[in-house]
Protein backbone atom coordinates (compact mmCIF):
# COMPACT_ATOMS: atom_id res chain seq x y z
CA UNK A 1 0.00 0.00 0.00
CA UNK A 2 1.17 3.54 -1.10
CA UNK A 3 -0.65 6.44 0.43
CA UNK A 4 -0.08 9.57 -1.38
CA UNK A 5 0.42 13.36 -0.37
CA UNK A 6 -1.82 15.32 -2.28
CA UNK A 7 0.25 18.59 -2.89
CA UNK A 8 -0.43 21.94 -4.13
CA UNK A 9 3.02 21.71 -6.10
CA UNK A 10 5.25 19.22 -7.27
CA UNK A 11 7.66 16.90 -4.97
CA UNK A 12 9.68 14.63 -5.48
CA UNK A 13 8.18 10.92 -5.09
CA UNK A 14 10.14 9.99 -2.32
CA UNK A 15 8.53 13.22 -0.37
CA UNK A 16 4.81 12.48 -1.61
CA UNK A 17 4.78 8.87 -0.92
CA UNK A 18 6.57 8.63 2.34
CA UNK A 19 3.45 7.93 5.05
CA UNK A 20 3.34 6.42 8.82
CA UNK A 21 1.62 3.56 8.70
CA UNK A 22 0.30 1.36 11.80
CA UNK A 23 0.06 -1.55 10.36
CA UNK A 24 2.71 -3.63 9.33
CA UNK A 25 3.13 -6.82 7.37
CA UNK A 26 4.89 -9.63 8.55
CA UNK A 27 8.03 -9.64 6.46
CA UNK A 28 11.56 -8.92 7.30
CA UNK A 29 13.75 -6.39 6.41
CA UNK A 30 16.90 -7.11 4.50
CA UNK A 31 20.10 -6.53 6.58
CA UNK A 32 21.33 -4.92 3.30
CA UNK A 33 18.44 -2.26 3.69
CA UNK A 34 18.86 -1.79 7.08
CA UNK A 35 22.61 -0.74 6.69
CA UNK A 36 21.59 1.42 3.55
CA UNK A 37 18.86 3.35 6.03
CA UNK A 38 21.49 3.78 8.48
CA UNK A 39 24.05 5.46 5.92
CA UNK A 40 21.54 7.61 4.55
CA UNK A 41 20.75 8.94 8.37
CA UNK A 42 24.79 9.35 8.21
CA UNK A 43 25.19 11.69 5.24
CA UNK A 44 22.59 14.38 6.74
CA UNK A 45 24.06 17.64 7.59
CA UNK A 46 24.79 18.67 11.19
CA UNK A 47 26.27 21.95 12.70
CA UNK A 48 29.94 22.10 12.90
CA UNK A 49 29.31 18.39 11.91
CA UNK A 50 28.74 17.37 14.80
CA UNK A 51 26.80 14.50 13.78
CA UNK A 52 24.35 14.33 17.51
CA UNK A 53 22.64 11.22 16.38
CA UNK A 54 23.32 7.52 17.69
CA UNK A 55 20.45 4.85 16.87
CA UNK A 56 19.61 1.80 18.46
CA UNK A 57 18.01 -0.80 16.57
CA UNK A 58 16.10 -4.26 17.55
CA UNK A 59 14.88 -7.16 15.02
CA UNK A 60 12.11 -9.23 15.64
CA UNK A 61 14.07 -12.47 15.07
CA UNK A 62 16.15 -11.38 18.29
CA UNK A 63 13.66 -11.61 20.71
CA UNK A 64 14.78 -10.63 23.71
CA UNK A 65 16.50 -7.66 21.79
CA UNK A 66 13.17 -6.68 20.39
CA UNK A 67 10.80 -6.77 23.34
CA UNK A 68 13.66 -4.88 25.23
CA UNK A 69 13.06 -2.12 22.70
CA UNK A 70 9.46 -2.24 22.38
CA UNK A 71 9.38 -2.07 26.39
CA UNK A 72 10.68 1.81 25.51
CA UNK A 73 7.58 2.83 23.68
CA UNK A 74 4.68 4.24 25.80
CA UNK A 75 1.64 1.54 25.52
CA UNK A 76 -0.43 2.91 22.74
CA UNK A 77 1.96 2.71 20.81
CA UNK A 78 2.96 -0.89 21.72
CA UNK A 79 -0.02 -2.26 20.76
CA UNK A 80 0.51 -1.83 17.24
CA UNK A 81 4.42 -1.27 16.84
CA UNK A 82 5.06 -4.93 17.83
CA UNK A 83 3.88 -5.93 14.37
CA UNK A 84 7.16 -4.57 12.99
CA UNK A 85 9.91 -6.66 12.09
CA UNK A 86 12.63 -3.48 13.09
CA UNK A 87 12.29 -1.05 16.02
CA UNK A 88 14.26 1.71 16.93
CA UNK A 89 15.34 4.07 19.43
CA UNK A 90 16.88 7.62 17.98
CA UNK A 91 19.00 9.76 20.41
CA UNK A 92 20.71 12.64 20.81
CA UNK A 93 23.56 14.25 22.53
CA UNK A 94 23.17 17.51 23.51
CA UNK A 95 26.73 19.13 23.63
CA UNK A 96 29.20 19.23 20.97
CA UNK A 97 32.24 16.76 21.55
CA UNK A 98 35.11 19.65 20.35
CA UNK A 99 34.23 21.54 23.56
CA UNK A 100 31.34 20.34 25.19
CA UNK A 101 29.39 23.55 25.05
CA UNK A 102 25.14 23.28 24.42
CA UNK A 103 24.53 22.39 20.77
CA UNK A 104 21.24 24.51 20.23
CA UNK A 105 20.84 22.56 16.83
CA UNK A 106 20.94 18.89 18.56
CA UNK A 107 17.64 17.85 18.33
CA UNK A 108 16.85 19.31 15.06
CA UNK A 109 20.26 18.34 13.30
CA UNK A 110 18.85 14.61 14.79
CA UNK A 111 15.60 14.96 12.47
CA UNK A 112 17.26 15.54 9.26
CA UNK A 113 19.41 12.27 9.96
CA UNK A 114 16.07 10.35 10.47
CA UNK A 115 14.47 12.68 7.66
CA UNK A 116 17.19 11.20 5.76
CA UNK A 117 16.63 7.11 7.04
CA UNK A 118 12.90 7.46 6.27
CA UNK A 119 13.60 8.66 2.71
CA UNK A 120 16.09 5.93 2.14
CA UNK A 121 13.02 3.78 3.59
CA UNK A 122 10.64 4.86 1.26
CA UNK A 123 13.21 4.72 -2.00
CA UNK A 124 13.30 0.79 -0.67
CA UNK A 125 9.62 -0.13 -0.64
CA UNK A 126 9.87 0.20 3.39
CA UNK A 127 7.95 2.15 5.30
CA UNK A 128 8.92 3.71 8.84
CA UNK A 129 6.16 5.32 11.56
CA UNK A 130 8.31 7.59 13.95
CA UNK A 131 6.80 8.11 17.54
CA UNK A 132 7.42 10.67 20.10
CA UNK A 133 5.53 8.53 22.74
CA UNK A 134 8.31 6.65 24.08
CA UNK A 135 9.82 6.15 27.73
CA UNK A 136 13.09 8.19 27.44
CA UNK A 137 14.19 7.14 31.14
CA UNK A 138 13.38 3.42 30.70
CA UNK A 139 15.64 3.48 26.98
CA UNK A 140 18.41 4.90 29.51
CA UNK A 141 18.22 3.04 32.17
CA UNK A 142 17.90 -0.21 30.11
CA UNK A 143 20.86 0.60 27.43
CA UNK A 144 22.70 2.39 30.46
CA UNK A 145 22.79 6.38 27.58
CA UNK A 146 24.66 8.15 29.65
CA UNK A 147 24.04 11.59 30.72
CA UNK A 148 24.26 14.16 27.95
CA UNK A 149 22.23 12.20 25.54
CA UNK A 150 18.49 11.32 25.48
CA UNK A 151 16.51 9.16 23.86
CA UNK A 152 13.80 10.95 21.33
CA UNK A 153 11.99 9.24 19.07
CA UNK A 154 10.99 5.64 18.55
CA UNK A 155 10.72 4.05 15.12
CA UNK A 156 9.03 0.99 13.59
CA UNK A 157 10.28 -0.15 10.59
CA UNK A 158 8.77 -2.88 7.68
CA UNK A 159 6.51 -2.88 5.17
CA UNK A 160 3.33 -1.63 5.55
CA UNK A 161 0.45 -3.87 5.39
CA UNK A 162 -2.81 -4.38 3.50
CA UNK A 163 -5.43 -2.15 5.46
CA UNK A 164 -7.74 -4.84 5.31
CA UNK A 165 -5.36 -7.41 7.58
CA UNK A 166 -4.84 -4.80 10.00
CA UNK A 167 -6.77 -4.56 13.13
CA UNK A 168 -9.23 -1.99 13.96
CA UNK A 169 -8.31 1.48 15.31
CA UNK A 170 -5.17 0.95 13.26
CA UNK A 171 -6.90 0.13 9.98
CA UNK A 172 -9.06 3.14 9.92
CA UNK A 173 -5.64 5.38 10.45
CA UNK A 174 -3.99 4.04 7.93
CA UNK A 175 -7.19 4.63 5.52
CA UNK A 176 -7.43 7.78 6.47
CA UNK A 177 -6.28 10.98 3.75
CA UNK A 178 -3.01 12.32 5.00
CA UNK A 179 -3.64 16.09 6.01
CA UNK A 180 -1.13 19.42 5.96
CA UNK A 181 -1.85 23.12 6.73
CA UNK A 182 -1.56 24.78 3.77
CA UNK A 183 1.49 26.76 2.75
CA UNK A 184 0.26 30.31 3.43
CA UNK A 185 -0.34 28.80 7.27
CA UNK A 186 3.53 28.66 7.40
CA UNK A 187 5.73 30.40 4.25
CA UNK A 188 5.96 33.81 6.10
CA UNK A 189 7.55 36.94 4.21
CA UNK A 190 8.78 40.52 6.00
CA UNK A 191 6.44 39.63 8.75
CA UNK A 192 5.47 37.06 10.84
CA UNK A 193 2.07 35.68 9.96
CA UNK A 194 1.96 36.89 7.13
CA UNK A 195 2.30 34.80 4.29
CA UNK A 196 5.35 35.69 1.27
CA UNK A 197 3.77 36.73 -2.27
CA UNK A 198 5.61 33.61 -3.50
CA UNK A 199 2.51 31.02 -1.84
CA UNK A 200 0.38 33.51 -2.95
CA UNK A 201 0.10 35.61 0.30
CA UNK B 1 29.24 21.13 -9.19
CA UNK B 2 28.03 18.25 -7.04
CA UNK B 3 30.18 16.81 -4.24
CA UNK B 4 29.15 13.69 -3.89
CA UNK B 5 28.97 11.50 -0.54
CA UNK B 6 31.48 8.30 -0.55
CA UNK B 7 28.93 5.95 1.81
CA UNK B 8 30.08 2.13 2.66
CA UNK B 9 26.35 0.90 1.74
CA UNK B 10 24.29 2.45 -1.21
CA UNK B 11 22.21 5.21 -0.69
CA UNK B 12 19.62 7.00 -2.60
CA UNK B 13 21.39 9.53 -5.42
CA UNK B 14 19.37 12.49 -3.87
CA UNK B 15 21.26 11.68 -0.05
CA UNK B 16 24.51 11.29 -1.63
CA UNK B 17 24.51 14.11 -3.48
CA UNK B 18 22.88 16.87 -1.05
CA UNK B 19 25.68 18.93 0.48
CA UNK B 20 26.56 22.86 1.75
CA UNK B 21 28.01 24.99 -0.45
CA UNK B 22 29.65 27.78 0.62
CA UNK B 23 30.04 29.25 -3.18
CA UNK B 24 26.48 30.31 -4.55
CA UNK B 25 26.50 31.26 -8.46
CA UNK B 26 24.76 34.22 -9.08
CA UNK B 27 21.88 32.86 -10.75
CA UNK B 28 17.95 33.45 -8.92
CA UNK B 29 15.32 30.94 -8.15
CA UNK B 30 12.23 30.58 -10.11
CA UNK B 31 9.02 30.79 -7.89
CA UNK B 32 7.27 27.44 -9.05
CA UNK B 33 11.11 25.84 -7.43
CA UNK B 34 10.29 27.67 -3.98
CA UNK B 35 6.77 26.65 -3.78
CA UNK B 36 7.97 22.74 -4.41
CA UNK B 37 10.66 22.80 -1.36
CA UNK B 38 7.90 24.36 0.79
CA UNK B 39 5.49 22.05 -0.41
CA UNK B 40 8.32 19.08 0.56
CA UNK B 41 8.60 20.90 3.80
CA UNK B 42 5.06 20.94 4.47
CA UNK B 43 4.37 16.93 4.10
CA UNK B 44 7.08 16.05 6.64
CA UNK B 45 5.84 13.61 9.18
CA UNK B 46 5.32 15.01 13.00
CA UNK B 47 4.77 14.18 16.51
CA UNK B 48 0.36 14.78 16.36
CA UNK B 49 0.73 15.89 12.93
CA UNK B 50 1.07 19.33 14.60
CA UNK B 51 3.64 20.97 12.18
CA UNK B 52 5.23 22.65 14.45
CA UNK B 53 7.69 24.73 11.45
CA UNK B 54 7.62 27.68 10.30
CA UNK B 55 9.33 29.69 7.45
CA UNK B 56 10.35 33.22 6.99
CA UNK B 57 11.76 33.84 3.12
CA UNK B 58 14.03 36.71 1.25
CA UNK B 59 14.77 36.95 -2.39
CA UNK B 60 17.80 38.90 -3.40
CA UNK B 61 15.26 41.09 -6.08
CA UNK B 62 13.77 42.17 -2.78
CA UNK B 63 16.37 44.29 -2.08
CA UNK B 64 15.40 45.37 1.93
CA UNK B 65 13.81 41.83 2.68
CA UNK B 66 16.99 40.23 1.87
CA UNK B 67 19.20 42.60 3.98
CA UNK B 68 16.41 42.69 6.60
CA UNK B 69 17.27 38.38 6.71
CA UNK B 70 20.80 38.76 6.21
CA UNK B 71 20.86 40.93 9.50
CA UNK B 72 19.90 37.86 11.67
CA UNK B 73 22.98 35.93 10.28
CA UNK B 74 26.33 35.66 12.36
CA UNK B 75 28.62 37.84 10.96
CA UNK B 76 30.73 34.83 9.52
CA UNK B 77 27.83 33.69 7.97
CA UNK B 78 26.99 37.13 6.27
CA UNK B 79 29.82 36.88 4.39
CA UNK B 80 29.17 34.20 2.13
CA UNK B 81 25.73 33.61 2.54
CA UNK B 82 25.09 37.36 0.85
CA UNK B 83 25.72 35.37 -2.56
CA UNK B 84 22.71 33.21 -2.39
CA UNK B 85 19.73 34.64 -4.35
CA UNK B 86 17.11 33.19 -1.46
CA UNK B 87 17.64 33.39 2.26
CA UNK B 88 15.42 31.98 4.75
CA UNK B 89 15.12 31.26 8.76
CA UNK B 90 13.37 28.17 9.97
CA UNK B 91 10.88 29.45 13.16
CA UNK B 92 9.82 26.44 15.70
CA UNK B 93 6.40 26.55 17.78
CA UNK B 94 7.51 24.74 21.06
CA UNK B 95 3.93 23.67 22.48
CA UNK B 96 1.02 22.18 20.96
CA UNK B 97 -1.71 23.99 19.44
CA UNK B 98 -4.53 21.95 21.05
CA UNK B 99 -3.21 21.88 24.60
CA UNK B 100 -0.65 24.58 24.45
CA UNK B 101 1.65 21.57 26.24
CA UNK B 102 5.08 21.59 25.51
CA UNK B 103 5.87 19.59 22.56
CA UNK B 104 8.90 17.31 23.20
CA UNK B 105 9.68 17.05 19.31
CA UNK B 106 9.32 20.49 18.12
CA UNK B 107 12.75 21.03 17.03
CA UNK B 108 12.95 17.53 15.70
CA UNK B 109 10.43 17.79 13.68
CA UNK B 110 11.18 21.16 12.57
CA UNK B 111 14.64 19.39 11.24
CA UNK B 112 12.11 16.29 9.29
CA UNK B 113 10.42 19.42 7.66
CA UNK B 114 14.17 21.21 6.62
CA UNK B 115 15.39 17.86 5.70
CA UNK B 116 12.33 17.33 3.16
CA UNK B 117 13.06 20.66 1.61
CA UNK B 118 16.39 20.34 1.79
CA UNK B 119 16.07 16.78 -0.48
CA UNK B 120 13.25 18.49 -2.80
CA UNK B 121 15.58 20.91 -3.72
CA UNK B 122 18.51 18.37 -4.79
CA UNK B 123 15.93 16.87 -6.94
CA UNK B 124 16.11 20.32 -8.69
CA UNK B 125 19.62 21.00 -8.59
CA UNK B 126 19.39 23.67 -5.88
CA UNK B 127 21.54 23.41 -3.16
CA UNK B 128 20.87 24.53 0.74
CA UNK B 129 23.20 25.47 3.25
CA UNK B 130 21.82 24.95 6.48
CA UNK B 131 23.20 27.40 9.17
CA UNK B 132 22.83 27.03 13.24
CA UNK B 133 24.80 30.83 13.28
CA UNK B 134 22.41 32.59 13.42
CA UNK B 135 20.53 35.58 15.96
CA UNK B 136 17.34 34.37 17.66
CA UNK B 137 16.50 37.47 18.86
CA UNK B 138 16.88 39.89 16.32
CA UNK B 139 15.28 37.84 14.37
CA UNK B 140 12.06 38.21 16.93
CA UNK B 141 12.64 41.77 16.89
CA UNK B 142 12.64 42.14 13.33
CA UNK B 143 10.00 39.77 12.36
CA UNK B 144 7.69 40.04 15.72
CA UNK B 145 8.16 36.58 15.99
CA UNK B 146 6.02 35.96 19.38
CA UNK B 147 6.92 34.49 22.08
CA UNK B 148 6.48 30.38 22.17
CA UNK B 149 8.23 30.01 18.56
CA UNK B 150 12.11 30.77 18.18
CA UNK B 151 13.81 30.94 15.27
CA UNK B 152 16.04 27.76 15.17
CA UNK B 153 18.35 28.26 11.55
CA UNK B 154 19.37 29.99 8.72
CA UNK B 155 18.85 29.01 4.51
CA UNK B 156 20.84 29.75 2.13
CA UNK B 157 19.15 28.57 -1.35
CA UNK B 158 20.66 28.90 -4.94
CA UNK B 159 22.99 27.13 -7.35
CA UNK B 160 26.71 25.58 -6.04
CA UNK B 161 28.70 28.09 -7.92
CA UNK B 162 32.19 26.61 -9.21
CA UNK B 163 34.84 26.82 -6.74
CA UNK B 164 36.83 28.10 -9.26
CA UNK B 165 34.44 31.52 -9.15
CA UNK B 166 34.38 30.92 -5.31
CA UNK B 167 36.77 33.51 -2.94
CA UNK B 168 38.85 31.92 -0.23
CA UNK B 169 38.69 30.54 1.81
CA UNK B 170 35.08 29.23 0.65
CA UNK B 171 36.56 27.68 -2.23
CA UNK B 172 38.69 25.53 -0.09
CA UNK B 173 35.60 24.41 2.10
CA UNK B 174 33.46 23.26 -0.74
CA UNK B 175 36.41 21.42 -2.46
CA UNK B 176 37.56 19.66 0.64
CA UNK B 177 36.08 16.14 0.36
CA UNK B 178 32.67 15.04 2.72
CA UNK B 179 33.66 13.01 5.97
CA UNK B 180 30.97 11.16 8.46
CA UNK B 181 31.67 9.14 11.28
CA UNK B 182 31.25 5.34 10.63
CA UNK B 183 28.18 3.52 11.22
CA UNK B 184 29.89 1.19 14.06
CA UNK B 185 30.11 4.80 16.25
CA UNK B 186 26.53 5.47 16.16
CA UNK B 187 24.21 2.41 15.28
CA UNK B 188 23.77 -0.11 18.28
CA UNK B 189 22.49 -3.12 19.46
CA UNK B 190 21.91 -4.56 22.79
CA UNK B 191 23.75 -1.92 24.54
CA UNK B 192 24.92 1.89 23.77
CA UNK B 193 28.00 2.25 22.72
CA UNK B 194 28.35 -1.36 20.85
CA UNK B 195 27.40 -1.77 17.53
CA UNK B 196 24.92 -3.79 15.93
CA UNK B 197 25.78 -6.91 14.14
CA UNK B 198 23.68 -5.71 11.54
CA UNK B 199 26.51 -2.85 10.65
CA UNK B 200 29.65 -5.42 11.47
CA UNK B 201 29.44 -4.56 15.35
Amino acid sequence: MVKQANPDHPVHTLIAERWSPYGFADRPVREADLCSLFEAARWAASSYNEQPWSYIVARKERGEEFSHLLSCLVEANQGWAKAAPVLMLSVVTFNFRRNNKPNRAAEHDLGLSAGNLSLEATARGLSVHQMAGILPERARELYRIPAGSEAVTGFAIGYAADPDAVPDPFAERDRAPRQRKPLSAFVFGGEWGKATDVVGG
